[in-house]
Formats: structure tokens, C-alpha cells, sequence
């Protein structure tokens, strides 16, 4: 398989993880979605990234689509590991918080500091490139802050985020949290159960392509790929 | 059922339009989200309509948990009227498009215009009431027009919006549009093919709850019960 991504993408970070927990090779290909090449237009005409496309050409858009994709057609081989549960209990609680993080805290932290920190400077003045409106900063830094917390809050009643097994939630927690931490704007000190929970993820050998990751002109913050941190 | 809703919540009248076309009794219940009451945090920390809640208190909160929650739980009598398909083909695309209209349509012009319009007028000045900011109303007003255009380009080699069968897809670009509708501003002149899908959908008995709703103090534009407008 393809995946058209970006590596500060979270939603696109998000597939890594769950492709590197279920063990399946694909091929990656960066896409710059503000250039809107005509080619990916015609893959997701919504042009945003990730975009998976099969060795047979079928297309699956967008993280939503994609993650129930990926557990349809391969998930039953992981077994009491699936990332999503085959009960209703189980698959309400992994959607609501997978959805929490790949909507809420996207629109609330992750995609204004992406935007404003990494995009901005990439992108050509005519696209919106240019300095960061810190305003806009701001505002997703303090509202990180409820984020932490509610993480760590259901921590208290639980060995994961959605119950006892690790599953979407998880990943896609920890899918936004790496692109906000890469540029050192996640506040650790703010909850305890949280960085622990973080810490035990971020461990997983499914993490480290992730780590490894560096911009060019915008290293990562020092606790980024720190184990221990 | 119990359904907490909001009669301009576009999510809340996708979930009324699955019920009626799958004949499923639900009740009503009204919720003001921007009240923030503790009751209804405490159902969806997430604060948002619809929430679903069954007979033995389980809750589903969202429309994306809740789509796949009916499907799951009662899809199987519709047999092949079933709203998200059983083939990976048709579940991609159900679920693209149900993702366009639910989050994309969504952010770029029934939020801003049923905020600005609607909400806004009943909210309290302290929780953001007051006067519609004109701007955003022009750039929703805008932006529909691109919607329309794609509805009726995918209706070209297509019978209903993801293909043969009706599907979520289609409830879900209707629910956005009826919001819309209620305020007049679907610019039915843009696209033919969109105005005859719509004609069609709107004329089920699904939709009649829907058409026959009607705001104290803010009537609906003379097009949205008009069954031949």
C-alpha cells in the first residue's frame, strides 16, 4: 500500500502507529497538500492528507475512512489486540476518543500550532506562508492544557485511554501529542498520569520511525524523541 | 431511544432522518449545548449534539460513533436498503462522502451560518450572542456554491450520491442542506442535478418531521416545505 502523507500530519502519524502495531509494510509519499497537485485532487478531491491507496488502485481517504478501513480488511489478524474492539461497548469508547483527538484536540491544539509553526513556514506568501500569528499559539497552548488532563483523568480508571487494551484512542492520542511535542509545546509537568501514559507509548517500536523524524531548519525540541523525559 | 438534538443541529436531524428511514421509535429531548449543563457534560464530555442514549443508559455521543452505532446494532434488517454497505468498495465511499458533508460542508457553511444566524440569536451576549457577523455569513454563502456544484457532478454517473442506493452519504449532505434551506440560502439556481436529488430525498416520509419544523419568531424561508420549489 501507498500512504500520501505529511510527517507533521497527526492524522497521517496516525496510520504509521497503527501500521507499525499491526506489522504492514507500505511505501510513503509526502504530499504538500496547500500546492493541491492536480494528481492528489483527483485521489481526495477534500486534499487533505492521509490518503491510502492499495496495490490495486483503490483509493481510501481520510482518517476517518481509513482507520475503519484498516480494521475491516486486516484488524481480525491482531486477535484481543485489534486496535478497534469487536464489542459495542468497546467500539463506542475507542471511536468517541479516537474521534475526540482526531477532531477536537486537531482543532483545538494540533492544527493551529502545525499551522502556524510549520505550514507558515513552508508554504509560499500567496498560500498563507509567513510568520506565525502568535495569538493563534496562544490560544492552542492553553487550551492543551484540559487536554492533558482529561487524558490523565481517565487514566485513573483505566490501563488505557479507552479501557483496558490499547486501541485507536491511543494512537491517536499520541499521534497528535508527537507532532505538538516536536516543537516543544506540550506541557509535561501539567499531569502526571499523562507523560507516564505517553511514556509507555512513545517506548513501542511502532514510535520509533516517528522519532527519527527531523525537519530541516527546525529540529525538534530536546524531550521529542528522549525516552526519558 | 432518547436523542438529545438541537432542531438546527445538522448532525442531530442526520441521526431523526436514519431513524425514520429505518423506522426506529426514538423521543426527543432538546439541548441547548451552549448551556453547558453538567447533566449533558457528564453524558458527552464533549458537549456536543446528537447524543444517543438507550433504554439501559448506554450512551452514544457524536454523529460518527452514532452512524456506525445504528448501522451495527439495527442495519442488518434493511437487508440491501442498508445505509452504510457490507462491501469495502461501498463503505469507503459511503463513509467519504458522509465525512464530506458531517465535517467539511459542516465547517465551510452550515456551522457558520446556523451559528451566526440561529444560535447566536438566542445565546446570552456573555456566551457569544449578539449580531451575525456578515463576513462569515458571506464566505458560507460562498462556499456552498462549490458543495452544490460536486453534489451534482457525483449524481452525473450515479443514481444517489455514493452510487445505486441511498445511503448516509445522502442523509447526511441533506441534513446540512435542510439547515441551510430553512434559512434560504441554498442557491437552488447553481446546479440542476442537485436541486432534482434533493426534490427526491425531500419528498420521503423520513423527512417530513424535518420540513414541518418551524422556529417562534424565525419562520423558514417559503422554499423549505415546499415539496415542488
Amino acid at each position: 500500500m501507498q500512504l500520501y502523507h505529511h510527517p507533521f500530519c497527526a492524522h497521517s502519524r496516525l496510520v504509521r502507529l497503527a501500521f507499525g502495531e499491526m506489522g504492514i509494510e507500505h511505501l510513503l509519499i509526502e504530499e504538500r497538500v496547500w500546492e493541491r497537485r492536480p494528481e492528489f485532487l483527483t485521489l481526495d478531491p477534500a486534499g487533505t492528507t492521509p490518503v491510502l491507496v492499495e496495490d490495486d488502485g483503490f483509493v481510501i481517504p481520510g482518517i476517518d475512512v481509513i482507520t475503519e478501513y484498516i480494521d475491516e480488511t486486516r484488524g481480525a489478524v491482531l486477535g484481543d489486540r485489534r486496535l478497534l474492539p469487536t464489542d459495542s461497548l468497546g467500539r463506542v469508547e475507542v471511536r468517541r476518543l479516537a474521534g475526540w483527538f482526531n477532531h477536537k484536540f486537531f482543532a483545538e491544539v494540533s492544527e493551529p500550532l502545525i499551522r502556524e509553526k510549520v505550514y507558515k513556514r513552508y508554504m509560499p506568501r500567496e498560500l498563507g506562508g509567513g510568520p506565525p500569528d502568535m495569538a493563534v499559539i496562544r490560544a492552542a497552548r492553553s487550551n492543551i492544557r484540559y487536554h492533558m488532563h482529561y487524558i490523565g483523568w481517565l487514566l485513573k480508571a483505566r490501563n488505557w485511554l479507552a479501557g483496558d487494551r490499547m486501541s485507536y484512542a491511543d494512537l491517536a492520542a499520541a499521534a497528535h501529542i508527537s507532532c505538538v511535542d516536536y516543537l516543544g509545546d506540550v506541557p509535561w509537568e501539567e499531569d502526571e498520569g499523562a507523560k507516564i501514559w505517553y511514556a509507555r507509548i512513545k517506548s513501542r517500536p511502532a514510535f520509533r520511525p516517528l522519532l527519527a523524524l527531523t525537519m530541516a531548519g527546525m529540529p525538534p525540541a530536546p524531550c521529542y524523541a528522549d525516552l526519558d523525559f
